[in-house]
């Protein structure tokens, strides 16, 4: 073992400076942009700064935005408006309590419901219905569809590109009351459960049965499963457990008109239809409102490692990735990458820093996950040992430990944070074939060089999933900055055939820039869909795709 | 170390007595029946005895099986008959050599496009068609629609379900063609190609870049990843990399009008619109047509483990999956098991026993595969040395050599081939809770005990996902003892919440039954996307779901 290597290996490069935030314990809230493993999305005009309504860190915080039917330029459909039969109709369907009804004509009291997690949008419902059971929401959808009543499905409102928050005045269904889990099956790992679940307590209930989630994100202490599968939540683990369309091996939804549609099978192998319970994963309640989900869990790994690492290239850092790949092989959990500008917000504005002596262009965070401590280990050790050796890597940290894991976490993770003490982050969430992935953030600093509108430009990202987070700061937002931003750049990304949302979907926000990353024939089949499944289009209007003619 | 377990691990168990056919070495036309690893499905009528038509190893062999139209009480669609003018068109749009057109009106010369490799079921296309461009299909689907021509996609034609051939006269697409690897990016694993690459090809040029096809199936040495996509196989690596659900990350395809939807996507996270691939996934060609896919490749494993073991109950090899998942975690990548009747008929009728020397009523075959052989070994060994103290393993062995490992699988794949020599097989391959799977065998066995038309009810599978492959043999085919199978079986499975087609699909033959695994909203949607993405039902008709009012 070489010398460098073993002072890797104990920790030699200043661990102990990393602040020691847990990395699970995210605010009860919303934790997503706190975390910085999902990043923002672009706010769509000036007057929000980025960061939730909610938290109170802010100026502006617990002011609730403007209303999104004033800010941006849509119309509302032509859907009927909630009258006091409809609200009798909903009470003699559930129980009174929950019926919530606003105190006035823009949604006074049900903020919680009307506005984002980000406070950049707003709609404003008059009524919150809370079912508890699949016949609940499918009389509700019966009676909405019979009265072209709009609605919002909603989970845990951690969405980031305004699709779970109501645009005008549609009815929400939150799936808050339907939270129970029904069954862990101890052979199999399949956990079957109602949509309203939220992420980390599953998680919890699974890790007694040895058993994990095959998702994690950031939002964790509050998203539902409901929603999660209903945007195709990406996260950390995608990396190795692939998405929601792999691990959903099953899901009931209620229709536009009330159908129930049960394809809740518990067999990984169902070959009746398989392409049914997909129309649910991924269209943002569009096309159906997901009630029941069954999830095909891995085991919980019973070791963890956690390695940081200099790279002086982004040349090294994707060959590094496959070499990760090739010898950490079924153990790898998470390839994440940062440039240094990242290490450098975080040390100008938050108590984090690098826990590496030496400084690089590029850091790389390598997680690995096993069943074995000893054999991950050795693994790891013999990575680097060969990629230190090769000149792939230029120092590292190695922790085992969780606090220490941690701490190496947090450099990942509060990046997002540190950003905002800049001013005003522009966000982007994109996919990009790997060999182009930091060519886009170099681009973007030649763009903006010597433009005092812009602070920093700084890439970081899920690399093992080709999901770059590209920030731009200012000391406040400008019109001129977004307008070279914007086409410009879902113009580069549509150029490599990359995705101009990788995982937070598209939402209200992204909708009538999508053409950038389907094409038209793609869209129109999209709008087919829609059509002909919700023919009234009372499903999360204004969002994902628009009907021709339609709102 | 146990002396019994040291025994294990030398080899003891009579290994040397198997016989050593190559594992990947399946025939050119067709392995999966012959493999064993994917069963056969049921023959609708008594007189075709289970096996490959073109095989010659049966006395029928050669002799085309009648036609569809005349054995199964089924009416031809409102369909126009293909005339000179058609093919003159298709003769403009492709080289004349790829128009293939029969020599008469009952389809003559072109057998081998529509006849089931079973030869099961014959269809009657007068021509074949085999486009070498997604533009050309799109061409070819356009005339077709505007014709109301019907049109049966096909691939390699290894379907077992009737899905792959004409019904009737309906003209067939071939993608054998479209068999271009496009390019595997070295990054991050994903292969793009044409629809009519075969599996095995794709996966050899995929281990000369360290990786494999996240799909493994008997048919490999034919059967296109076309038709793998749109049928959904499964086969023995869904319980290692998921289902094509998760690992298709992009297609592009044609619908019955000749549009082209391409959402080839190379991104692992592209959240714009992910279920519209997902659409040509398991609805084996009545939704569209795949001209192009992008498949997530995972790492070509360094090492490779088989172990065999015996257990003396159903509930031991329940629970020793369990602990094979607890402890084998991330390496373990099968997990099938057979009871005692599949060694007795191996006996019998082939030169293939057993690797153990005491018999037992159970055996399981556990592989592994991973990144560090002497990781791997040490895992199986400990996870071995538990299972044989406490008692879930009575005897065993295992081998890391290929020949070896290729004797063991032989044991494992050779039991189709076996039973044939009974007589006549009545074949299932369904899904089931893993707590009952074993049930449906025993109770076969009580409804036949004493029934001369039954020689014997043998279970065996692809025990970690659920996959129960239950045969009945006698020495011919009897009606009684099918009208004693069905419904009984469906019924079975759908009390359980079983599947009725567990990896072949639905096909042609099981689309009357598909109600015992799929409520009838289900069946209804299914027909509602149908209707919509073909309006003249002119895809693969007769298959998968019945529009009501359709063929």
């Amino acid at each position: 073992m070489s010398a460098q290597l073993r002072r890797v290996l104990l920790g030699g490069g200043g661990l102990a400076r990393s602040a020691g935030r847990r990395r699970t314990a995210a605010p009860a809230v919303n934790a997503c942009a706190a975390s910085g493993r999902c990043s923002m999305p672009l706010a769509a005009t000036a007057s929000a700064a980025v960061g939730p309504w909610r938290s109170g860190r802010r100026g502006n915080a617990n002011a609730v935005p403007p209303l999104t039917a004033e800010r941006y330029p849509i119309q509302r459909g032509d859907f009927a408006e909630v009258t006091d039969e409809d609200l009798a109709f909903f009470k003699s369907v559930l129980p009174e309590a929950d019926v919530l009804v606003a105190d006035d004509a823009e949604g006074g009291g049900l903020e919680a419901f009307n506005v984002d997690w980000l406070g950049t949008v707003r709609g404003r419902s008059r009524v919150v219905l809370r079912p508890r059971t699949t016949e609940q929401v499918s009389q509700v959808m019966r009676h909405c569809h019979q009265r072209k009543l709009a609605v919002c499905p909603q989970g845990g409102n951690t969405g980031l590109v305004g699709g779970s928050v109501p645009v005008f005045d549609e009815v929400v269904i939150s799936t808050n009351k339907m939270n129970t889990i029904i069954d862990i099956d101890d052979y199999t790992g399949i956990m079957t459960c109602e949509a309203g679940c939220v992420l980390e307590q599953v998680d919890a209930k699974l890790a007694e049965k040895g058993l994990r989630m095959p998702l994690d994100l950031g939002a964790k202490g509050s998203c539902q499963l409901g929603g999660n599968v209903a945007t195709n939540a990406g996260g950390l683990r995608l990396l190795r457990y692939g998405s929601l369309h792999g691990t959903v091996i099953g899901a009931e939804f209620v229709l536009a008109d009330g159908t129930i549609v049960d394809t809740l099978s518990k067999m990984r192998k169902d070959n009746t239809g398989s392409y049914l319970r997909q129309l649910v994963i991924g269209s943002e309640g569009t096309l159906g409102l997901i009630t029941k989900l069954a999830i095909a869990c891995p085991p919980l790994p019973k070791s963890e490692n956690v390695a940081f690492l200099a790279c002086s290239s982004f040349a090294a850092v994707l060959n590094l990735f496959k070499e990760a790949k090739a010898n950490l092989g079924e153990i790898l959990s998470a390839y994440e990458f940062l440039d240094s500008e990242c290490v450098s917000v975080l040390g100008k504005w938050t108590g984090v820093s690098s826990p590496l002596e030496s400084e690089a262009p590029f850091y790389v965070l390598i997680e690995t996950a096993g069943s074995d401590a000893a054999h991950d280990e050795e693994k790891l050790h013999r990575f680097l040992e060969q990629t230190m050796e090769n000149g792939l890597v230029d120092d590292g940290t190695v922790a085992s430990e969780p606090s220490k894991i941690r701490a190496i976490w947090d450099v990942r993770e509060r990046i997002t944070e540190a950003l905002k003490h800049d001013g005003y982050v522009y966000k982007y969430d994109i996919s990009l074939p790997l060999p182009k992935l930091y060519d886009v953030v170099e681009d973007t600093r030649k763009r903006f060089q010597g433009d005092d509108g812009v602070t920093r430009v700084v890439g970081f990202g899920h690399m093992g999933d080709g999901n770059l987070h590209l920030n731009i700061t200012g000391p406040e937002y400008k019109k001129d900055v977004m307008d070279s931003l914007e086409p410009w750049l879902w113009e580069w990304t549509s150029n490599v055939r990359g995705s101009i949302s990788a995982e937070h979907g598209i939402g209200f926000k992204k909708r009538d820039v999508i053409g950038f990353s389907k094409t038209a024939e793609a869209v129109e089949l999209m709008a087919t869909l829609k059509k002909t499944m919700d023919p009234q289009g009372i499903l999360n209007p204004y969002k994902m795709v628009q009907v021709p003619g339609g709102p």
